[in-house]
């Protein structure tokens, strides 16, 4: 079946204007003005609305054991909220532990995705340790379609590297055209400090954030580049929070180190006072690399409207208020993450393009665009051009509203941006030429969602 | 008449496929597999070649006088030279003197080239005093469709603009939503220095470079930079040549300033060795900012490729042999210029994607893409896209070859690259749907450019 | 007669020792320990106390004709208020205007200085206007035993000077030995943004901080260290205020250029909240640079522990608030000044070394050493060594007491450290020898405070 | 017995006059005009000579097992080397390693030097490992006079720590009031890149370098001010060698970091170009880190001139040719060093002040005073002042001559600065109070040198 989206404002990373879009099952086949449509075709009006490439969100948790509970999404519940905030494709982390086998972990992430998810996805797949048998499954995952892996440089002893299998694990990635993305905070000062605090009685979740402080992210980062450089592997540090960090990897990349940037949702928006708001509200704000000092939100405005940061994703991961309890008596057992699958376009489009901070055009590149490139999905996601897959967002710019967890898909019973205002909001999402949001509301088909077969790049 | 290209390998800044292009008139109106196309129409095979949309050379100068002497080019031969190198739009440096009358000025440069040129066309209007009458032509130039200035913080007393000048002109073009390109050196340190030197009895072209240091033209791009800060407006530093105005650059643009910044063809593969050669073989390698210490390339080639440079041009400026040696007496008196439209896509494919210094996607946005962008004219040019203008250019790949003087079509007795060995070269550009070069041979039509209309932009 | 003074632990930029010092006349004869004394010597018990050597400032305004009115200080006043305050040699900035004769303004300073001050003294000889005649003066004053100039690059048209005087100047003073300080903000821009604001209707004297915003005084930072760089001149930037003028300084210290960089106390204790307080509370903390932002304070205190930042002076330059009214209408017309000449080595004590944030020494050498090295006054001043002037600080680090105009030495109706506490205090001061506070009691000899005559020196 | 030096001139960090020193016992206890000694007193005319503080090398290796062979030196020949050379105190390093008892290795070094060096001495302590009996033993040799430890980031599994091991060594050194000296390369990237070079046969001298680039070693003094940061301790880069590893260093001492820096004689002088002459030649020329690209040199003069750079040693570690030739198969088995604990001040004089580098202040400085500061060993050393040791250096500064291993006191059969000019000398050396070197010769007594118990410091 067909599908015609008329008169909308057509806006990619480098484009603007006006024409309408023909679909032919999954495909754009056709753009151009005044075009007709054989009957049986479906259109859809999009007078005095922006239609956006569906947005990538290439940094997100869904399955996600932790201690003795799980994050709350499965595929089902992540996908339909990413849809509802207009993001059609994600790139989910596939993190077994440094303690199960690789390839097993794989099957495992792959298994609880399929026939589950509302939209496209893909994953990251993470090198927890590095030996000549996880090598060789590396490499078997590679064929099976995936082309980037994530390293932890924290998390010492159960999802972190060390500098040898950092070593490995780049000289693997650039053997084969893989990109790696990378945590990057030196493992050893946060653990230190955080048993330091502990010890001084300090266990509020206020201490989060001294105990990874912006020195120990830009250590990572910058340890991470040098490997880099001497290996000559492309790499991308994911959720990078602050200014030293950025210094770190913007050094990195005026000597030439091919160094990509993602910086998340949360921290252009939140600082650490949210996390020293005491109790669970507080608790609710815990994510690490931490909300920092709010000095740092400029930086990562003016590097992101700049492309100094490549791309703007979540980290989504919610936990709901019971289980970040677990952490009432230490902080370092408050689960991770503050969730933003659903909000992360609208916050960006809103405190980005709407309120003067972010040209229209990089806004698309950050939050699609050049995830699309990076992670070898362009041009079949990332962009509005014959031939691409038909994610379509027609987005209404003269929406205005509020966040609220009363309202939200996501699966969860908070929201960390509860009462921000919107100045936008998705109408109508298509996920390869059909129709998974319309007027706002869900009609997405459960499963119609693929995992995206990514080949190596070398760049 | 209609134009077919059909099993050519696209090639923008974006994306890299193969199809057909259709051109009806002067316009793309169809991309797509296996086109097929009415009588008449001329087809074009491209098997085994690179489509490209037509390249832009953000920064030339055509009609300059200079002494008693003119440069060597009329819009006929350099615009003939430009398509001979796969150039199909150029931006002029439209620059009477701060003795002369603006808008007066204006009228000559675009008589100049009106009726006379090959391809498609505009000016960067300079701004080489500023009062309330020439605020005023400036404000009817930009009404004529211009929508960039350009100013000297160097050439005291004759281009140059001192600080408050430069204050009103950025306050201005913040207004009207015009760009402002910089040539950034210290007036005042670059004629103290020629006098010291000159002085000493140093006249010769060797000399050239130490008048006009690296920390001379960093100083500038730093104060130019700090000026955008302190009036909101847009600027572009034109021909930067170093690492220390890199740095200041990206200073610059690291606290949010909206900076950007075009190198040119000769500060990438020439060093300030070329003008230590002695006598006119020297003077051929004079132009400023000076070609510069080697060490200076890398820093060049790394920000190219990370996109820190935006854009690569050529400061093209043809004068002979006997013209150079106006300044066998003093290095001071030698016109300035290393002559590069017609090469500087060559060079750049070349030296940096065959090399393996440059992604290929990032070529052509920094020899087209990029200058269409930031001087609205985009997405007319700087694309292959159905309603942007035919202009098309079919690369040869295969081809290996010396730049020399003896095959150039640039007027000049001399070329600065000669010898340089050249990877690829355009087999067929097409002007707005004609096609002006076909199998190397140049086939244009005078006078078939046009003067192109350039709307405000507010960025 | 002579002066032993016993058991005191005499500090200075390296050592920290007890020991007695003998003084027979003006200078330090002999430093040992239980020094016996002939009859007749008078003898101070330090017990308990530390021995400073005489604390320098090295810039201070005392005659200064602004408007209609003067700055309220005499030699007599202001000498007397820095005794008090263990400053026991100031250098005055001696500034006619580009209207005056350059000689003729020597004579007048240093006419009004002549058997008027109680402690010794020297001129920075402002240039402020450069030209054949005041070269030929400039020489004169030189050989008069003034060996430090002073330039400004703001205050266009009055003290200020252009590039090209810039640069003679810096030629010059290279030639003759003389190190050059500066006054970095960028003419233009302050004159341009004053008369916006202004004509923006923002007159308070919250609108003098965003007058000259930090990057204007980072332009004139990086642009001083330009000129020097390319004159070979030694530079000295006075009352840098700023994190981003520290950068501008700090790049060029690392490429080699010799640069030493004063702050004054205000911009270590206050910040611009002062100016925002509204009305003449506001105009008391009007001086330039202004008052900043609070972060880069803790940037100039890490830049003075590490040596970074050189020295430590006031830009001393009291007016009452009578005067500062002068500014009620415009913010441009406040007389400039927040005085501290008494203040200046309690406060630079109590908050760094008594409050943890710099190191005894170090302190020593940035209130008093390191300007009697740079200005040609050292070891005859800044050290306690045999031969050296008994100009001694006896300190009492015992005394805990606030700052108030109501107890205040210097000639003015407020005191823009009011109520700040202060851990410590001179109990008695000498100048060469002779006692002029003792017990924290004036005892000044008028007219005993000579002109220093200082010989050039070349770096 | 006393000792009368006459008509000096006497030049410290500080200062710079003629006068006469009179020295009692092993004490300087007289400084003057004219000074008249006893009968008896040893008279030295010093007519003509600068008389310097005797020189600090605060980096030398003496004892020292590599493989199955010893560096060339006992306390008794390098000491002798270092006494004819103008050096009167080194500090060794005592590195047992990690496979060894901490305790014993302090004792073993401890007895090798005693009685057997010509002047004095002392250690840093190497911590090679860290748990609680390394910790107690750490408590006692603190004890027993030692206040500096050495921590080595590369030399994985012999005297390597790691992360964890340096977090606790920092924090330990912070309790005790100790400074950590710091070998700064990333242990594992040294390692990896080692074996991938040798796999693939570059086994030559010339690719030690490329095993251990810039990056390496930036990365790694990062690392180390990171956790400098992080425990509050003090620390100091040993060997200091390029721009990427002092910008590492320079950023963090701009954030407060309290971090010093040396650099070693070599780097200043010698270049990466030694190392690839082939053969032996070049085994003559490794050391780590490596001689490096020369572009470097000037960066480490510029920062050594501003203070930046905070000492100057050699790492003096003489091997003879039979010993480098145990590398000739492979360039990771050559033992390291490039011996010059004689040459260190005669060359820093000669290429710093004498052809006019660096300031006869800051050479005094950074050759003898500012060891003696951080060290813990000033006043005692490091200045000529009444008090102070009697280690003086009366130096000829008309001497010209070359260095040669023909006529070198260090026990080795190459010198590396074989021809290098020499502008002055040390024509007689004393070690408190007693002449050692007289008109050139040696005349010292073995085991007159002292172990210089050191106390502990807090910055
Ligand atoms: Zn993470
Ligand atoms: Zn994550
Ligand atoms: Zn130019
Ligand atoms: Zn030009
Ligand atoms: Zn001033
Ligand atoms: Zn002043
Ligand atoms: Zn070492
Ligand atoms: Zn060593």
């Amino acid at each position: 079946m067909a599908l015609l989206i008329k008169n909308g404002e057509i806006i990619t990373a480098d484009s603007r204007y006006k024409a309408d879009i023909y679909v032919e099952g999954e495909t754009i086949t056709r753009i151009g003005q005044s075009l007709e449509a054989p009957p049986g075709t479906e259109v859809i009006d999009a007078s005095g609305q922006y239609v956006f490439p569906g947005f990538i969100d290439p940094h997100v948790h869904i399955y996600l054991p932790f201690m003795a509970t799980f994050a709350k999404d499965t595929h089902e519940t992540g996908s339909k909220a990413a849809l509802m905030g207009g993001t059609t494709t994600y790139i989910e982390m596939c993190a077994p532990s440094r303690h199960e086998d690789t390839l097993e972990g794989y099957q495992l992430w792959k298994g609880k995705a399929e026939g589950n998810s509302y939209c496209d996805y893909t994953f990251h797949m993470a090198v927890t340790r590095f030996d000549d048998k996880t090598a060789a499954q590396l490499r078997e995952i590679v064929k099976d379609g995936i082309n980037s892996f994530k390293i932890f440089l924290s998390y010492k002893g159960f999802f972190g590297v060390d500098d040898g299998e950092m070593y490995q694990t780049l000289r693997l990635a650039k053997e084969l055209g893989v990109i790696v993305t990378a945590h990057c905070e030196n493992a050893e000062l946060v653990g230190q400090l955080q048993q330091k605090l502990l010890s001084e009685g300090k266990t509020g979740p206020e201490w989060h954030e001294p105990s990874r402080p912006e020195s120990v992210e830009a250590e990572g980062t910058a340890r991470f580049a040098t490997f880099l450089e001497n290996t000559g592997a492309t790499g991308y540090v994911v959720h990078l929070s602050c200014k030293p960090a950025l210094d770190a990897a913007m050094d990195a990349k005026a000597r030439g180190v091919p160094l990509f940037i993602e910086s998340v949702i949360p921290h252009f928006l939140l600082d650490k006072t949210y996390a020293e708001r005491g109790g669970v509200e507080a608790m609710k704000y815990i994510m690490s690399p931490p909300l920092r000092d709010k000095r740092n939100q400029k930086a990562l405005w003016d590097a992101l409207a700049m492309g100094f940061i490549d791309t703007v994703g979540t980290d989504h991961c919610p936990f709901d208020t019971a289980q970040k309890l677990l952490g009432k008596d230490a902080f370092t057992a408050i689960p991770n993450g503050i969730p933003a699958i659903e909000d992360r376009v609208n916050l960006l489009y809103t405190y980005g393009v709407s309120r003067g901070n972010l040209d229209i055009h990089r806004f698309v590149d950050a939050a699609s665009t050049k995830s699309a490139k990076l992670f070898g999905l362009f041009p079949r996601k990332g962009t509005i051009a014959v031939g691409s897959d038909a994610d379509l967002v027609i987005y209404d710019p003269s929406y205005r509203g509020k966040i609220s967890a009363a309202t939200q898909s996501v699966n969860n019973d908070y929201n960390g941006f509860e009462g921000f205002e919107i100045d936008g909001k998705p109408r109508v999402v298509t996920v390869r030429g059909k129709v998974a949001v319309r007027d706002g509301q869900f009609v997405g088909e459960k499963g119609r969602g693929k995992l995206l077969r990514r080949e190596p790049m070398y760049f």
